[in-house]
């Protein structure tokens, strides 16, 4: 007799088979008792589709047009995901941005959602009604489509969870939850009950594309208890809380990578102040996002300045730098497009003194040289050589003792 | 100077090298100086792919999800061509149905316009917009989407040209205008420079499908000159107007036919009143299309009474017809479902006497035999076997001199 929000994402409603397995899972939630509003994204592939439109009509397509462009998607499969859950027998709805007036700012493709009218939901859960919520979609204030960025419809579902005061907001998706690492690369992750919002907002933002990051804010602002699970198989899947500490009082509890990582170094800059916004600043007008940021101070009175980009644009980045460089009066500019970003997460590893060291042991046994250190309260990141990648995950799961056979109440 | 409204269908955004030439053709238009209001269809395939989806879902689909389903097809092809406008230095402006302020009735799948927001079109006009109205959709008092119908991009065009008091009305289709007959069958079939509206509300229903017959309805109430032309290719067109007399002054301006058709007779049935009734009234109930009646008077006070309908529904009728006949004290039920109607159209007939005999003389030295006779003021009709129809086509064809070698101002 809950008040849930199911989200099914876009391999979740891939073909008309999927979608009927999603109105068999809707339909059996609400036939016990539960009131549920369901968010869905477009069939897979079909962004990429639409896009692809968008990009051969103009090479720059303006944001407004493609967020009409896009939308559709969800356009489709709201449409027939409720036409499958009136089949089951079920009074549904289909809505979208602007019918549920999910209302955003006005920025195309990355809008905020600012209001959603919680009202107009209960009322027609009031009545026995399951809406079925276009994802990825809002309207700003001049009556504009707006979307959300890739991922969006999952920051549709924990918002309109959030708006309704939900019990729970249930992502479906392809995995059966959060694991303490990716399952392709080691043999024996494991999956996660419960995780806490910093770590999955840890893990979202570095890659491990389970979540939407903006969706976990979200449950971080509104204190929704968010759960990922699968469409394809039955299980609890993972719940996200904002509980201070797991039930599970891991040190850390996942591991994620992210592989399309490139590191640029300006060799022998001086040593004095602004240079660092002097190297970094054409870089961000460039709108190339910069991770890492790693700077050595030197003995002769300059400096090596590192930071890392996504591999796609280092070359850009690459002609920045030698377009500054002589005004900067630095020796050299040098990179590498062939790193890979390794992290480990977890709240344990606030008040836990010895996680980093446990972690360098591990990579030093395995021979693998550690090219940038980056920590934070909850996180450990270094860079490595992209060959390593695997082997590195491999070692610092065991190192931690994340695996399936590892106890789950070590205290060390 | 004009303020135009360009229709495009299909197959002219069938893919972005069609949609870059409609915005070329648009562009053009607007950079003589004219005011254009576009009206763009789904691209090609894509309604008959969306309507298959809806299908695969449900077999009878809920008319308020098909109408979200199928609406987002425009949706993908006005975001394109706005787009392809605007890379050609146009201010352009995509606006869906509910976006356009097109109100229309509660029917779902074939809605009614009952208002457009004129104002919002003349501002965007006038601050040197060119808006790309998305055609076949619109939006009930409660925020539904509705859509008109197949065809119905062209309901949307007209009427938002009447709404505008636009100059002209133009439809670029993909073939160069109305014709006198279908080219495919009759070799010098000829373009008609001038239709009445009635004439092509005539050609249209019976099924000339250059134009949605509902759009034609428009033309005649709101008086808005209506043009019908190639996207393919440049040319007049052809121009349909409320002007009671076309200056070609033709007594026949075209012929049409109807392949798709079937007739069934009851023979024999009481000649008293009501009887009709009592056959035709389950027909009607079963939403089975009548089209022509004829009943003849028979010697032994009983009747033969035959009709047509839509050949698809051929089945259906003759097993309604089994169930009835007894009550109806009626000899026995017959059918043919390989009929095809043939018709000639034109304002010219009311005033002329001849034009049928004309008609039945040509199909007679053709040894075709006329099963069925049905006219009004300005067509008359005829049903001979389907094998006869492209015989019948061209006979009348010649038979009323409507060829390219034909004397334009024939008197007789």
């Amino acid at each position: 007799m809950a008040l849930l929000v199911q989200k099914f994402g876009g391999t979740s409603v891939r073909d008309i088979g999927r979608i009927n397995a999603v109105a068999d899972r809707v339909a059996a939630s609400v036939a016990d008792g539960n009131r549920v509003v369901v968010v869905v994204s477009a069939m897979a592939g079909e962004t990429d589709r639409l896009e692809g439109l968008g990009f051969e009509v103009a090479p720059r397509p303006p944001s407004r047009e493609m967020d009409v462009l896009l939308s559709s998607g969800e356009q489709v499969s709201v449409a027939l995901v409720a036409m499958a859950l009136m089949e089951r027998g079920c009074t549904a709805r289909s809505g979208l941005g602007f019918q549920a007036r999910i209302r955003t700012d006005g920025n195309h493709m990355r809008a905020r959602i600012e209001e959603i009218d919680a009202e107009r939901l209960h009322a027609d859960l009031d009545s026995g009604m399951t809406p079925v919520i276009a994802g990825f979609q809002g309207i700003n204030s001049r009556g504009d489509i707006t979307t959300f960025g890739r991922g969006g419809s999952d920051t549709t579902a924990v918002a309109i969870a959030a708006a309704i005061n939900a019990d729970e907001c249930q992502i479906y998706t392809d995995v059966d939850g959060v694991f303490t690492a990716d399952p392709r690369i080691v043999e024996d992750a494991r999956r996660l009950d419960v995780l806490t919002f910093e770590e999955m907002l840890e893990l979202a933002s570095l890659g491990a594309k389970v979540l939407h990051s903006r969706s976990v804010e979200f449950v971080g602002k509104y204190g929704v208890p968010l759960r990922v699970l699968s469409s394809f198989n039955d299980g609890p899947g993972t719940l996200i809380t904002t509980e201070e500490r797991s039930m599970e009082q891991l040190i850390v509890s996942g591991l994620t990578y992210q592989r399309d990582e490139a590191k640029l170094t300006v060799l022998g800059v001086p040593d004095v102040p602004g240079v660092a916004s002097k190297i970094l600043g054409p870089i961000g007008e460039a709108d190339i996002e910069v991770d890492m940021i790693v700077q050595n101070t030197g003995a002769d009175g300059s400096t090596d300045l590192t930071f890392t980009v996504r591999r796609a644009d280092y070359e850009r980045a690459l002609e920045i730098l030698d377009g500054v460089r002589g005004s900067l009066g630095a020796r050299g500019v040098e990179g590498d497009d062939h790193i890979a970003k390794v992290s480990a997460v977890g709240v344990g590893m606030k008040s836990h003194a010895g996680v980093a060291k446990r972690m360098f042991d591990a990579l030093a046994r395995e021979n693998i040289n550690i090219q940038m250190i980056s920590t934070s309260e909850i996180k450990i990141s270094v860079v490595v050589a992209e060959r390593y990648l695997e082997l590195a995950v491999r070692a610092m799961h065991d190192a931690f003792e994340l695996g399936t056979d590892a106890s789950t109440e070590e205290t060390w």
